[in-house]
């Protein structure tokens, strides 16, 4: 059994590297771990009826990752919070139509639950989508609000960078009819505050418009019918040089070279508020009213961002694509400049952070009646600030504690299991955190070795004469100070020496 | 399209019908949703391209719904964290052969995803299987966990009462080798803590063990082979009356009617330590090995019980069987006796909010070498409480308050948008929950109006006037009380103020 999968998995890799979806770390990694489950098979006499792991592109969290991710979520909430948003839950999954005609190019990843009688159902693939399925099914038209969920996406996982089939979102979006570009400032403002908060190193938060691109495209002479392609294609200019998206634009998709040199010489350009005025007197763009509006905006976004004081964060950047279909204004990517390393090992390549833009057609899809809804949102990307600071962490060495407990209730002789568990069930009445190790008898240097392993700060020790004299012996584990403590006045005790620490 | 996707799901609820599968309240709410349905088609001439729904058994939390889901998720969070637990998390989806075997009847209730290539993967059905999954993968042998997420069932969904088809679960479990029945008191004691702390009103958790159960079948003259299916028809006795159960062993499933008649004497007792002594002298039980070893750990269970103060809380019952298959010790079940109800509305019915018990051989089943990890846990079900808490929060009109937001940041005249801004940016720079109105020149009333609705307690205005002056003009909302804060003092006068609140 444990043959056939491995067989059936080695084919999928051989697949996958024959259709040159497979980037090049990819392949010497799956070749790594064809090797290792050939050594793992040759070891085990085919025992074990199947493979035991999660499913590609999926990971489990243990408690100290968990730590780390509950940092880095109380600091996005916080920051969300701190902006006045409402919070959200919607279904992991969709109806299917719910999902279809939203994502372009990107629809062919979405994951199908099998047809098991009764609706067609598919795993969200973003929190955009479903928010406005969420506006329109309850005529909201007016909402600021969060929502920390994970998507799916049957990409290729490249998992040392943080890049996952099953992550986080965490999105916080804007919609309603208000003056042009206020809410779209505070999501970049959003950004810049999360991406300072968790001090993860320089970063770059790129702008630009739907509208410009477009005008652009039409000032280029690329036919109409091919805007969202050629769009697609300028979108991948983070991950490939020019040349090759010239050839895909060119070889692939049938647009003329001189249509295609014209867009080379737009993406290009990136800057500030000089590029904004520059482009505003270019002869052929300034010409085009689409584009005149993304740039009068554009503007209007500079401003804000100036009296917010982060211009220095941002870049007007005309190669930022995005992938999406349903974007209609302005749109944002967070990038992260450099990794600090002062380890000298191996930096992570992490990319893109955070994103996102205006999407005002999208909830209309939805309505019976077409009615509009204006959005503007960002979305955090989680896994590959995760994938950061945990290397971080284990760089550091620094000892990150899994629990909150205060006290462990022990004993130094034998016989006091029925002691412990009185004590031990007034302190957590009390609110105290407190844990007891599950033997009848254990040895107090076993009690005191667990308090150590695992961060807990005191003890509280019951024996013989302390239960005469009705009091507690408390120890301090990291000075291995001892004092009794009359047993009412014990659960003051420990607030006051864990509220110390 | 509308017209086409009725008619499928009118005939998906025909098929129900046919199939005997809905109770009597579920048929009268399909025929209410199919006549509001048919309604609601004549209406719309076709216009709209799709239902407009979340699928069937979900559903979205708005903001109102959310704040209440937290503060009973903080409850619990507190409890686990007052007991020591770690936090871990797994994906959403589970290889399907994980999950294979695990469930007996239930099995069938699980979603599968669509092959679309690669792995075929299956949505957790609970947290369970994917923890001992975890355990084994990772060669854990001790931990106490919790883990609250989502889990999956493609059940019949009675919402009004809680039941969905995606329901969180917050589970609780310590695994590892020690002295009996410690842990066990342990995982009862939360549940009694949570149940309290919430106030859900009375409550009752009922005790049995797998064991007792298989002691009790063996001496009734149950064949081995037809154990848990007897088994799985005693679970059924709190939907269902005795007769019914009793027609379903015999007439159903070939029990002999004197066999069923023996199993229908034992499972009407219940009680508490006395219960115990007198089925420890039971000529029958007592010969048997299986009960034996149960009702020894049961009467060790109620000491520690008794020491922890909740014996009032417990109830031995020797019907409660619990369906799922992995259970190989003690099981319970946490049920709310009587709803409150000041209002003489229809009480809600809720059934059980809580459950559990020892899985001593699951993590076995994953290890290549068949390693036991022996483990206990409770899983609380949120839904339910959910539903009433939410039901209560309508009773009650009470105002919930779904933002933190501190202050409004306004102005009373025109053109001071720019102003504003400024303001606000210090604000959030400096950690106060700010919002303003997404207007170049919103009315004085408008903004006042903005807070009366939100609960926002303050305002800080600024105008001509306070910018000569360098002050900012603070209002609270609740008195129209207005003082001159200087602006350097604003922050801090903002967070004194609403620390008193």
């Amino acid at each position: 059994m444990a043959d056939e999968a491995a067989v059936r998995q080695q084919a999928e890799v051989v697949r996958r590297l024959k259709q040159d979806k497979a980037e090049p770390d990819e392949i010497a990694k799956e070749v790594a771990k064809l090797l290792e489950m050939k050594a793992h098979l040759g070891g085990d006499e085919g025992k074990h009826k199947f493979v035991l792991k999660t499913p590609k592109g999926t990971r489990d969290y243990g408690p100290k990752q968990m730590a780390i991710r509950e940092r880095v979520f109380s600091a996005i909430i916080a920051c969300f919070k701190r902006h006045g948003a409402e919070v959200i839950d919607t279904p992991v999954f969709e109806l299917k139509e719910t999902l279809t005609g939203k994502y372009g190019e990107d629809s062919k990843l979405i994951y199908d639950l099998k047809d098991q009688g009764g609706e067609l159902l598919s795993l969200r693939y973003d929190l955009t989508v479903p928010f406005a399925r969420y506006l329109a099914m309850n005529k909201i038209t007016n909402i600021k609000r969060y929502h920390i969920a994970k998507v799916y996406r049957r990409d290729n996982p490249a998992m040392t960078r943080g890049r996952y089939r099953e992550f986080y979102q965490c999105d916080f979006d804007i919609a309603g009819q208000f003056d042009p570009m206020i809410p779209d400032a505070e999501c970049l403002k959003i950004v810049q505050e999360i991406l300072s908060d968790l001090q993860l190193g320089d970063f770059l938060i790129k702008v630009n418009d739907r509208r410009i691109l477009d005008g652009m495209f039409a000032v280029c002479g690329v036919p109409d019918s091919k805007f969202r392609t050629i769009c697609s294609s300028v979108d991948k200019l983070d991950k490939m040089p020019w040349e090759e998206v010239r050839n895909e634009m060119v070889g692939e998709k049938g647009l003329s070279p001189e249509a295609a040199d014209r867009i080379g010489e737009y993406v290009q350009l990136h800057g500030g508020m000089d590029l904004i005025e520059q482009l505003l007197q270019d002869p052929k763009l300034s010409q085009n009213k689409l584009a005149k509006e993304g740039l009068g905006d554009m503007k209007l976004l500079f401003e804000y961002l100036t009296l917010f004081g982060i211009t220095g964060k941002i870049s007007f950047d005309l190669s930022l694509a995005r992938g999406l279909d349903y974007y209609t204004g302005v749109i944002y990517e967070a990038v992260l400049l450099q990794q600090e390393n002062d380890h000298g090992e191996e930096s992570v390549s992490v990319g893109s952070v955070a994103g996102g833009g205006r999407y005002d057609g999208l909830v209309g899809m939805f309505d019976p009646k077409g009615r509009k809804v204006p959005c503007v949102g960002i979305s955090i990307g989680i896994e590959r600030i995760f994938s950061i600071l945990e290397q971080r962490v284990e760089a550091s060495e620094e000892k990150i504690r899994t629990t909150e407990t205060q006290v462990l209730v022990a004993s130094a002789q034998k016989k006091l299991l029925e002691e412990r568990l009185k004590l031990i069930s007034e302190l957590w009445d009390a609110g105290i955190k407190a844990e007891v190790l599950y033997k009848k008898n254990p040895k107090l240097l076993n009690q005191l070795q667990y308090c150590e392993d695992t961060g807990i700060p005191l003890v509280a020790i019951v024996g013989e004469q302390e239960l005469k004299d009705g009091v507690v012996k408390l120890r301090v584990v990291a000075t291995r100070e001892e004092v009794n403590i009359r047993r009412e006045s014990l659960v003051e005790e420990i607030r006051r020496r864990t509220n110390q620490l």
